[in-house]
This record gives C-alpha cells, structure tokens and sequence, in this order.
C-alpha cells in the first residue's frame, strides 16, 4: 500500500534567545533562533507525518516558510513511494523549477526551503519503513544511496562509479560499525559554554559543568575584541587543562589577513580548529589562512550552501575540517552527496548543530557516515548545543559527550504541538505576552 | 535642504513572456520576466522619488518583496544625504542585518532584494544632484567612490588604497573619455536573435535585423540537443559572415566535462565566448573548461552573487570576461567594488543585461566602468536585448548597435505608472484578464 501525501504546511516558529544572549557570536549579536517547519500529512492508516524544518535565525523566516509553501506543490498529491524510486529525480526536480531557480540557484532563502521539505520527505520515508533516518541510509545498498545524489556539477570531480566504490569498500564492515554506535555513541563537544555574549565568570562556570558531564572538547566564539578573545581563551583553556581540545569559532567577522594575524596571537591557547575565519564564499581565502595558521586546522561548513561548493573547498586543499550543515544544504540527497566528496578527499565530517533542531538531524548524518561513507572516527567530532531540546519529541540523547543513536522512526526533528502553538510568530503566546 | 525618505513600497511586477517564449534558454525554459520593484517616497519640493528593481523570473517574486521590505527600515526616516555621506556604512548595514544575514549571506533572495532598495537610493541620490547615474559617478573624486566600497572579505586582494590608484589613473583623461560616450555611445551586442525556443527561420531573420541596425555581435542560446545547437550556431554564422562575433550560452545546463565535449563540437562556428557554461558557484571547473577550450573565452556573472566570489573567479584566472549584474549584486555599491576587482586583474567588463530593466541599468555601469575604472573598450560589449523597454518612462537608446548616455536624472529604471498597474501580480490586468 503506497502512502500518498495528501497536504503540505509550513510554519514560522520562533524562540525568543535573543533576551537570554544564548547563541550570541560575532556576527549574529542578538539571534532569535527560529525554524520555517514543514508538515506532510498523508492517507497512511497510522497517520503518518513527515516533519521538516530548516533553521533560521528570526527575521526573515517568513521568507523560507513562503518559499518551502511555493515548492510544496511538487510533493502533494504524490507517494513517498514513488519519489523514493527515484530519489535524484524528485530532488533535481526541486532545486531545478525553472522560475524559483533564477532566486538561487541553490543557495539562500530558497535552498533553505528546499531542506525544510526535502527533510520532511525523508523523515516521512523513515517513519513508513519504521527506522530512524541513520540506519535507514545504513541499511541502503550502495547502489541505492548513489540513486539518491544528484550528480550534476560534481561528476568531474566524483564519479557516481567512483562513489559507488566508496561506499561498497565500507559495506563488509557496516555491522561491526553499527554496533559499536549503538553501544559507545558517537563522539560530540559543545559549544554551549562559549557564547560572546556570556560574562567570564559564566564561561568557566561551565566549562567546568561540561568537563563533569564527560565532554573532552569544548568551542569558544571568538571575534570580538582581541584581547577579550585572548583572555576568554586563557580562562578556557586553564579550565579544560592542556589535554582536552580547544576550538574556536570566529563566524566570518574577520579578513583573510585579520584572520591570520588574530590566530597569531590566539595560538597561544593550541586551539585544535580556527571555524569560519572568513567568509564562506572565499575559498581561495581559506586557503591562503589554512596554510598561515597550520597547525591550527580550519574548519567551515555552516553557510557552505551546496555540493559545488564543498567540491571548491575540498579541491583546493582549503579545509581541515567539514562541517556539513543538514539545512543549508538542500536535505539528506545533498548531505550524501557531499559526505562522499569528503571522503574522496580525505577530509573529516564534523557537522554543524545548535540552533533549532540541528542536533537532532546531524547525529543521524554523522553515525551513517561512520557506518557506511567515511568509516572512521579519526578526528571526526559532532557539535552539541544545549537549548531548545525540550521542544522536540524526540530530543537527541548525548552521555558523557557522545551522541546515543536515535531509535524512534524518522529524522528526529519533530516538534511538541504544544510548543509550536506557543511559538509560532507572530500569534504564539511567546509573542503575544 | 535634505531630502528625507518618508515611505518605503515595493510591488510584485511581472510580464507574461512565457507566452512567446521570449528569453528562453537551457534552464529556463518558461520565464515570466518579473521585478521586484521599490518605490522611496520623500518630502523633496518637487515631489522626486527613488525608484529601484531587481530582476526575477517568475514565481517566487514576492519573496524578494518581502525581503525589500524586511530591509525598507534601514532607509525611512533617513535622509539621502545621511546615507551619501556614509555609503560603504549604509551598504554594510544593509547587508549585516544580523538576523537576516543567516539567509545569506549576500547571496539568494535577500542579496536580490538588497540590490533593489540600494538602486533606488542611488536613483534617488541621482535625481537630487540632477545628474544621470553614471555621469554622478563619473563626476566623484576616487576618495568618494572608494568611501562607497566596503572592502570587507576583498582587501586582502583589493586594499582600498590599490583601489585609489587604479582610479587615479584615469582622471586626467576622464573628460576625453566622456565626450566619446556622449558622441558615439558604448558597443552593444544583441541577444534578442538566438532564444532557444525560436525556430531556425525565426533566428534566420532576426539575425539580419540586427545586422542591419548595426549589430557587429550576437549571442545565441545553446545547451539544447548538441546537433540542434550546431545547426543553429552555422545558421547564424552564416548570417553574420566570417568578421562579426557569435558568442554562445549555456546559462549553466552542463558539467564541467560536458562543457568541454559540447565546445569541441562547436568550435566549428568560432565562438567568441561560451557564457555559463557550468554552475556559476564552480570557480575551479570554469577555470578547467577555460583552459581546455581556449581560444575560446570564458564568460559568466549573471550569477555570481557577490564581490567575494568575484575575487575567486579573478584570482584563479577562471575567466577572460566579466559579466557583472546590476541586480544580482547588492546594488551599485557593490558594482564598484567589482569593478574595481575585474580592473585591477584586468578582465574586461561586459555587463549582463536583458530580463526587466536591466539594459537599462547596466547602460550606466558600462559607461563609468569606461570612463573613470577600465579606461579601454578593448574585449568590452554591452548585453542589448529589445525586449519590454516601452515600459519605462527613459527607456535606453540604442543606435547603430551602440548605448547611447541616458540624459534624464537617476539611475533609468523608473517603470510607468500605467504598466506598474497593469502587470502588478496577481491583480493586474495583464493577470487577471
């Protein structure tokens, strides 16, 4: 019995961060994180719903939740079935409508919407197959994950019989993988103990909560004044002692030389990462800082807006370190897409989270890449930002530092109906009060 | 006296143009061409306003007007004269809001937007000094134009005092170089003959149109079946004989290994440029193809979103012409900068036009580029397609295939009120009719 989505809605739903300064960085002084959340409804005798959100960061979200109601109309009235026999057709369909495509291509608002939607449809494919997205895409031959990609743009670079080869020297191992995940978890540090916008003494108040809850690595925000930077770091790293690692994350506040000269000085405190130096656009600027601050690595990824994208990155040598994002790019299609060009070129994927509801999607991403795409965890590390879980139904469980994979069926991201109530902008009562 | 902006509007304006199947090309096969359209009222004794648009292709225009207005709130209230006294700081605060910037950043929907409220400040700015826009800018001192750049992400490559040279060059002979705009106008090339969607008849006789109004270039569309291509490519070589120069476009339908296969094939017809030939984000892959098809030129910039990754595609030698656009970019604050980049790695400028409005805004770019940034019309032609200019009140002159300096104050975009109420989305008459 096929499922047929019957209905497509989508949501402007915001948290009010901004009055605590949680998240606050050095571009992003007062966010409101906030989500444009996609619902499928579907003729499935259960119910069944596919839930997706890209996040965003307040105003403007209105604008993704426009735009994922625009390209709606190209999965109402059709089966989860049949868009999954041909994965990269339904997903080029998307990212290809001639007329929303001149807004792009495949960047921005409307490649935000396009992950609401597209990760609605996959949490949606694995609810009906009744696993969590990772072992879903676990449990794919390799044949049938390649079907997923859409190569265009990247096949001079990846092969899909280059992919394939990838995937099928991981596949004899895939068990003894998984059960090492579903035992030890997968490795995560947090951020949640260096925003900018957080006194000193609240900085080593919690780093020392992190030590104790069992994290090993710990990131900062870094960007504003240098000397407060300097000695945010030194309280920092005083607290973690030299063992444990250190990153650092500037947000794209600085130059290509700011950058070299600010970890001139910040080296002092051996961070293991310098993250978004720069823009996200200038890749050749990445490299130039990568070969300046070695042995500091860098690391970006957040706004790194599609699979062309990261092929530049990876191409030039720019990058230590790839922190894929589960909605800036395009949805799960893309996200394989660009874990393979990872692992062509050797570069671990470390993903971004935080935010609203992106723990809950890249821990699905970093455990099926470990099982099936990279198949290491050398340098491999996911973020972890404690907010907003208490929003979702299935918030993410992290022990001792690492992520426990998921067991409900989906992509994990679906939000309490309770607190979309109350948060939806501008009606919810987090708004009205 | 200042001039005060007291009210902010912008309008969802489209054409029906699928329904001849004008501006069709590999990826588009069905644009309604389409504006986003601003409108900034102020207390000015002769009642003048700032008029400003960005191009779109259809659905999704309203997502760019409500991001104008999103972005409208930095400007209301202000005076003109505030924001000339500061432009690089206006510009950074259009683009650094710090919740919105998320959904770029600088690129996609909001960066579209921006470049409309930004041309309608300087069309407003213009019309106060009584000047046409380039004749403004021509008349600024290389201080004033660089204090309009914001050199964040590009100084490492471009510090503003490389930037102050490269305009003190030329303005001893600035003066010279204006009275030959005034006399003989700025070379153009036409489009309007080689639509994908036209018949081999069709292009046949439009090509000896434009010859006969004095047209020494043309441009075709490519990228349909390669044999329809070649067919289409000889017809109009034949056509414009031997001296005159075909250029051809892809608008990004193929992958950097196609493209090469698919300019083998056509070298035949001695192109003088493929334009978009693969995803405008593939930096390294333009510079691949460049390489491979030499002597033919690689063109791109439709697409090219913003000043940093303008920087990528000039210092990695990817391209030999820069197709700058008026609207794609933030606005002509950012037009600067890119200029000032392509000169600097001295890559000729040859604007993108066609679409809505767009000849004539980027009749004034290429007019000041030569004047007071390029200095030479070496390698330099101007987009010319004749397509839905009686919709505006100073549609440009386009005589023996040359633009010809608009006279009227401002930056020529100002739509008529008549075809602003008639092509208005959803209700105007050409809509609902």
């Amino acid at each position: 019995m096929a499922t047929k989505i019957l209905r497509a809605t989508a949501r402007d739903i915001r948290f009010p961060t901004s009055r605590t300064l949680d998240g606050s960085d050095a571009m992003s002084a007062d966010p409101d994180y906030s989500a444009a959340y996609v619902v499928l409804e579907t003729d499935h005798p259960s119910g069944l719903e596919g839930h997706g959100l890209t996040f965003t960061t307040g105003r403007g979200t209105e604008l993704c939740v426009a735009a994922a109601k625009l390209l709606a109309v190209q999965v109402v009235g059709r089966t989860i079935e049949e868009i999954a026999a041909d994965m990269s057709g339904f997903w080029r369909g998307l990212v290809g409508d001639s007329q929303l495509r001149w807004l792009g291509p495949e960047k921005g608002v409307v490649h935000l919407a396009t992950a609401a939607l597209v990760n609605a449809v996959w949490d949606l494919y694995a609810k009906v197959e009744d696993k969590p997205l990772w072992k879903l895409l676990s449990d794919m031959s390799p044949d049938e994950l390649v079907a997923c990609v859409d190569f265009r743009y990247i096949d001079d670079v990846l092969p899909p019989d280059e992919a394939l080869e990838i995937l099928r020297l991981n596949v004899a191992t895939r068990p003894a993988r998984e059960v090492e995940m579903l035992r030890e978890g997968f490795p995560a540090y947090t951020t949640s103990a260096g925003w900018l916008g957080y006194s000193d003494e609240k900085i080593r108040v919690l780093a020392e909560q992190a030590m104790a809850a069992g994290f090993t690595q710990l990131k900062m925000k870094v960007g504003g004044d240098p000397e407060s930077d300097l000695r945010r770091a030194r309280i920092l790293r005083e607290a973690i002692g030299p063992d444990r690692q250190l990153m650092v994350d500037a947000n794209q506040v600085w130059g290509v030389d700011e950058a070299i000269n600010a970890m001139r000085s910040l080296a002092e405190v051996k961070p293991w990462w310098i993250e978004e130096p720069t823009s996200p656009d200038d890749v050749l600027g990445h490299r130039r800082i990568r070969e300046a601050v070695a042995p500091i690595g860098v690391a970006t990824g957040e706004h790194v807006h599609n699979r062309v994208m990261w092929k530049q990155f990876l191409q030039a040598g720019a990058i230590d370190f790839c922190q894929i994002d589960s909605c800036r790019l395009g949805g799960v299609n893309e996200v394989i897409a660009v874990l393979l060009l990872a692992a062509k070129f050797g570069v671990p994927v470390c993903p971004h989270a935080g935010g609203v509801g992106l723990c809950e999607y890249v821990q699905h991403i970093a455990i099926f890449d470990y099982i099936a795409v990279g198949g290491s965890l050398d340098n491999r590390t996911c973020e972890y930002v404690d907010h907003l879980h208490e929003h979702f139904v299935h918030p993410v469980r992290v022990e001792h530092g690492r992520y426990m994979p998921p067991t409900a069926p989906g992509y994990s991201a679906e939000m309490k109906p309770e607190s979309l109530a109350v948060y939806e902008y501008p009606g919810g009562k987090a708004w009205t009060d």
